[in-house]
């Protein structure tokens, strides 16, 4: 269930957050963090930057699956609906295109029930 | 420094950012937070997903403090450099137009030298 | 293949792009633009800003088909590839969240083949 | 009042928006379009699209200013107020991050009091 490098698995952040993946390709990628109170905002459901971080490292471990080593250029997010009674929270990374520099993909957060939560599309460079 | 109320207050993931705020109106808001391993990339430079959460809280302050209780509807963080050499990492939320309904703020994340590291758009939705 | 209202039919900007509309409800809509030497880039493909005008018209199509009066909140468009060898530019929107007062949107865009030229985001406020 | 190359200037859908650029540098470049029938949108006011074409362009003029051919990778444009009692709408792009392959502009887009209309970002990519 974990591919990622010593370097990722090893972060102290991505470990608070308690990302697990499931799927990971250049293509497509999949990883989910369970609910828990220090992630969550004031409202008590899962804060927009945890999300986001959420997106952002599924949609990076899909860009650098294809061996490259690539930086965030850009991300954006929408927040559909808050997400509530889910245990965990699952992202999804399609890949939109692969350049030879940059990459665009895709994100889906869902709950457990495959409701979608929130979409966005991250762009990242290849150094 | 702190005008948040007692639900921000109390967050533990804003906690765990270390989160201070040193400006609060509805025009314009300020905050900072420092720059610490657990909230570090795997390249040793805050995670794209705290600075998006700093982003997020700072703007998000802005736009309750016009009294209304606000959701972020969307947000969006263009990563132009990575702060190194800096010992906090600064938030500002300019008001870029506040509707009936909907807010929107411009935000900037600069360095301890003032140096432009980020910018984004973040929207909010009054309820 | 045309059921906008008497106000677009006779807008003179969605004539000049020569817009048709192929499917119209306000979970999905769908409309082409014929390629043609006035909408073109200085590169010979399509213009980004007749792409962008091409997807809002057609989400903003979708979003009043509930009988709402909107306005555009915001939109973004990732431009993927460039349209070559088309007849036809083809633009689908697909609903993600339709609230009390905002509607948001995916939008594709797409050639004869079907292949995939661009992805973005258009968000409403029903007024 | 006209820089651009020959490619640029002898563009038909430029044309029929009634571009002229006022400044150009690759750190900041100003242009307008008059307020005309064929450009409206059903409301009255100018068309998002082609407030969208505007800032593409200006900014795109700049992203060029420094001997780069670019493409345009992203935009987004927020519409914050409708531009009315307006004779010419301008449009300002400023730099934000000028990187070996990518460049990312803000664009401000104003009446002819200077009131902010519009805001976004467009990021281009030197081919």
């Amino acid at each position: 269930m974990n591919d990622m490098d010593e370097n990722t698995k090893n972060n102290e952040f991505i470990n608070h957050l308690g990302l697990e993946m499931i799927e990971e390709s250049s293509k497509y990628a999949k990883g989910r963090i369970p609910v828990k109170a220090e992630l969550l905002n004031p409202f008590g459901t899962m804060h927009g930057g945890v999300l986001y971080s959420l997106a952002d490292i599924v949609a990076g471990i899909a860009a650098q699956a294809s061996g490259n080593r690539c930086v965030t250029l850009s991300g954006s997010l929408n927040f559909l609906l808050p997400g509530t009674d889910t245990k965990y929270i699952y992202c999804e990374a399609f890949l939109e295109r692969m350049g030879k520099h940059t990459a665009v993909y895709r994100v889906e957060i869902k709950d457990d029930e495959g409701k979608l939560l929130d979409t966005g599309t991250f762009t990242y460079f290849a150094i």
